[in-house]
């Protein structure tokens, strides 16, 4: 069952759309919006993301059943921290951050219930950032992250889930610690090769750049302050996963005189992405 | 003027689409093929990329006005070894491999008139590979880098130049080493870099993989032969461009602790990245 009262804590991008697609799922919910520049909660009420706006954190959370923080990463806590005192005893509260172990953290330390606390990370998103980009099919046939505790309530995680299908989503569960070991391998460290490739281009080298550079670079054209916070957040793993992808580069260039070697090395890269295609294409139509 | 009779060496993907662009401009040349494989030769003949079938590379050269080599790049030398004798005194060579000092220097070795040698990068492509994927519009819009040397005679850049501007190509100039430089940064070592963040992860990992990782690492579909060929071919220059990529990623490891540096950082690579795209777009459609 949907809740019948959703507080949205930021409606940019991902706080935007999951209004929008929360009213396209046919529910008569009451969504109630916050954020901090009253010209984003305005373009969130005209396109109909939210039906009403709250002048404070803690108003918007007001007698809420389920509670989405959508604020940039390094927020998050603080967010916690203001509503934390005004939640419903009932309320739910996740969130949509990339990284899940340092809020998951301060849920435990911020909330009289921890246990009503659920982790979401829903691997949808663009470069782009802001409300006008806001879209009802962002996370049609995307995959969520769960990341519940021994402690979480088994009825706050059915809420969640069954919140995020009801947007389009398939949900999966990792611990925090493992979501973000796991997302700092391929989608952080990513994010940091694509700026770094972009830094070390000289300027007769980005004249000649290519659709290949460019796709494999898109990522890298996302917002610097969104990602600062996640990678700030996510940096010890980050650093290991650096480290990881320092072993393979040295992997590939002591291949440099082995030609058969290096074929190979190429070519099971080649067939683990193709792998990975087919399975998205198999999971966006089902047999 | 577009010379009248044309061989292609190899008709691959980028050969055939070279026959199939040749053919769609309009010009009645005559186009000659060769390939070590009768199954492709007669799949360029039967989509009409060619007009006729040579038995050797010697043959296919006979009375040629220009022969284009377009054999994978650890086959273009031992090509032109062959067809050096059967050369007329007045064909035009060139080629369209992704790396250019290694054939150049060939080329000075081999032919009897290096002056007559235009090398080529046609700067189009695709992860496909094959007579199956060859298209007349693939090189329509793209950037072909010729690269002459001193000796090289005008007359035969011309008549290269006019070639690919029939196909629907500008041509830049650079030198070989230049070439080869700048293509290590911006074309080899991002499919390096493909190839090593795909190996790097994790099964658990790839399960998580989104739209992101999948652009990121779309270069590392190709075919493992071919790019060992180029990234051994380039490989001192690649060796280079790797050790600029290590000090990029210690920069941003530096810049963890230091929140508005790295933001600063990130946002500058989006920037540069858009300079790029706008710049791409702008040359599409030109005012």
């Amino acid at each position: 069952m949907l809740p019948r009262s959703v507080s949205i804590l930021g409606v940019g991008l991902l706080g935007g759309s999951i209004g929008l697609a929360l009213r396209a799922s046919g529910t008569d919910c009451l969504i109630t919006g916050y954020g901090h520049r009253r010209p984003t909660l305005d373009a969130a009420l005209s396109v109909g993301a939210i039906d009403r706006v709250a002048d404070s954190p803690a108003r918007a959370v007001e007698g809420a059943d389920l509670v989405v923080l959508c604020t940039p990463v390094g927020l998050m806590g603080s967010m916690l921290e203001r509503i934390a005192p005004a939640l419903s005893p009932d309320a739910v509260v996740t969130d949509v951050g990339s990284t899940k172990a340092s809020i998951c953290r301060a849920a435990g330390r911020l909330m009289s219930d921890p246990g009503r606390f659920v982790g979401s990370h829903p691997m949808a998103g663009s470069e782009k950032r802001g409300i006008e980009f806001a879209r009802a099919d962002l996370f049609a046939g995307a995959v969520c992250i769960l990341t519940p505790l021994a402690w979480t309530a088994p009825a706050a995680v059915r809420t969640v889930e069954g919140f995020w299908n009801a947007l389009g989503m398939r949900c999966v569960r990792a611990t925090p610690a493992v979501h973000d070991r796991l997302l700092a391998d391929i989608s952080h460290l990513p994010h940091v090769l694509a700026a770094a490739l972009v830094h070390m281009q000289s300027e007769a080298g980005l004249d000649l750049a290519g659709k290949g550079f460019l796709d494999s670079t898109r990522i890298a054209g996302g917002d610097g302050a969104l990602w600062r916070d996640i990678l700030m957040d996510n940096r010890a793993n980050l650093r290991r996963s650096l480290g990881r992808l320092r072993t393979a580069l040295a992997r590939f260039e002591s291949l440099l005189d082995r030609p058969a070697a290096l074929a190979a090395w190429l070519n099971r890269a080649a067939a683990r992405r193709s792998a990975v295609l087919a399975r998205k294409l198999r999971e966006v139509t089902p047999d």
